[in-house]
């Protein structure tokens, strides 16, 4: 899945934007100090109303290399000690979960390290239903956010940056995951627009897909200039079409295992 | 830790509470349907600052029982794919968790079916650390809650109502969970004041010690009360003493692994 001949491209490409992405990452930085980066004009607009973007799984949900994510076994039985719990194996890349720095750089920040307040992010949504129910490698590109600010204003610092190309609803079949050939084949983003909301300062990426790059990605491009930057992403979301473009908040629980690569995590959205 | 003697004590007592806490749920499913339960107005007028109420944790946690609540081992290593994650072996409560219906009844609510309207709660924080301090098995009582009331107002359906005892400070050492002679000791709530929140329809309770009910308990009352009851429990808090009494939201990020009792849970209010 990924050799070494990937890694040096990936390494050479990542070395040119290496000082733009450290540039972004100081901004986001002074931003969050200076307290520019909030959600709260959009929870003050909220309803109060939640919209859960968290898949329930076991271990038959879809993962990435084609193995259960979880196995589950009891631990403490109801019967025998008047209470209960099970025992969970996971393999942290599963169900609604977090891909942290560290799941791409051998030395990143961590899930439990990620800085809370980025964890309450205005979620801006990008409908590519349209161009995936063409083509199931589809990819947000620049342009799309180019057409999403042009509809919705500007991005704001901070803010998480979902996906939604319809994929939540094909969770439980083949087509999720693969081609009927069983060629990896599902939407997610490009680097012409990652590059873009990096120089923004968004917090997080998301998708309603197994990974951020699609399903035909060669190099996971995104992985390795996204993640590394000190930037997260959540994938396998769902609801997305429940969701507004602009003015939701989502509230990310990403896991605190000390050093951890990133895991399942409940995403809420107030509305 | 549960012995047969117990249980039956425990189910006595459950049976003469089961119509009152029945008619609370559904009290409770009626007024979230009309919309009433709503931490709106706390959100509405908050800062949009972030603080995390959850620890990072590893192995060394301290757990109920003692043994590790989380093993981690690498399962893809970068020096050899380009990426990295890890293997996890948990004992579902362990870190700052939830404790679901289903960790003490045999057929209650699972953590994946937790309404997620009531993980979204204007928090109500009850400080009970001066009593704590010279008590290591303090209750929060009824008449604390009603000290509560007097000072800060009603406390609303789908609230999340949580002791600080103090005790997250500790979290170190071994007086988290122990006399230096090695008896169970840390506060935690008393029935008086969950049954009486019950009645308030309130979401959740939640505690910064290692569970609902104090070191010294021998029934686990509150356990068996509370959570069969159709409300849930968040154990391990942290940084409750950076908190209002009132005016905060929290959200609370519980796992969604299918028939889960309860486990790992971020925990964010903003304030």
């Amino acid at each position: 899945m990924c050799n070494a001949c990937v890694i040096e491209n990936v390494k050479a490409t990542m070395l040119s934007r290496r000082s733009l992405f450290q540039g972004a990452a100081m901004a986001g930085a002074a931003s969050v100090a200076s307290g520019l980066v909030s959600a709260r004009p959009a929870l003050a607009e909220a309803s109060g109303r939640v919209i859960d973007l968290t898949h329930a799984y076991d271990g038959s949900f879809p993962t990435f290399d084609g193995n259960p994510g979880i196995i589950m076994e009891p631990n403490v039985v109801f019967s025998e000690s008047g209470y209960q719990l099970l025992e969970l194996t996971i393999f942290e890349h599963t169900g609604t979960h977090i891909d942290a720095p560290l799941h791409f750089s051998e030395d990143g920040a961590s899930v439990d390290e990620l800085d809370p307040q980025r964890l309450m992010c205005p979620l801006c949504v990008v409908d590519i239903s349209a161009k995936a129910a063409e083509d199931a490698n589809a990819m947000v590109e620049a342009e799309d956010i180019e057409a999403w600010i042009s509809a919705n204003g500007d991005i704001p610092a901070g803010a998480c940056v979902a996906m939604h190309s319809g994929w939540a609803a094909k969770v439980g079949m083949e087509e999720y995951r693969n081609t009927p050939e069983g060629a990896f084949a599902f939407p997610g983003f490009s680097t012409s627009a990652t590059d873009m909301l990096a120089e923004m300062d968004v917090a997080c990426i998301g998708v309603d897909t197994l990974s951020l790059d699609p399903g035909n990605s060669a190099d996971f491009a995104v992985h390795y200039s996204w993640l590394p930057g000190g930037r997260y992403g959540i994938e396998n979301l769902k609801n997305l079409d429940q969701m507004p473009a602009t003015g939701a908040t989502v509230f990310v629980g990403a896991p605190t295992h000390k050093r951890g690569t990133g895991g399942p995590a409940r995403v809420l959205a107030v509305v």
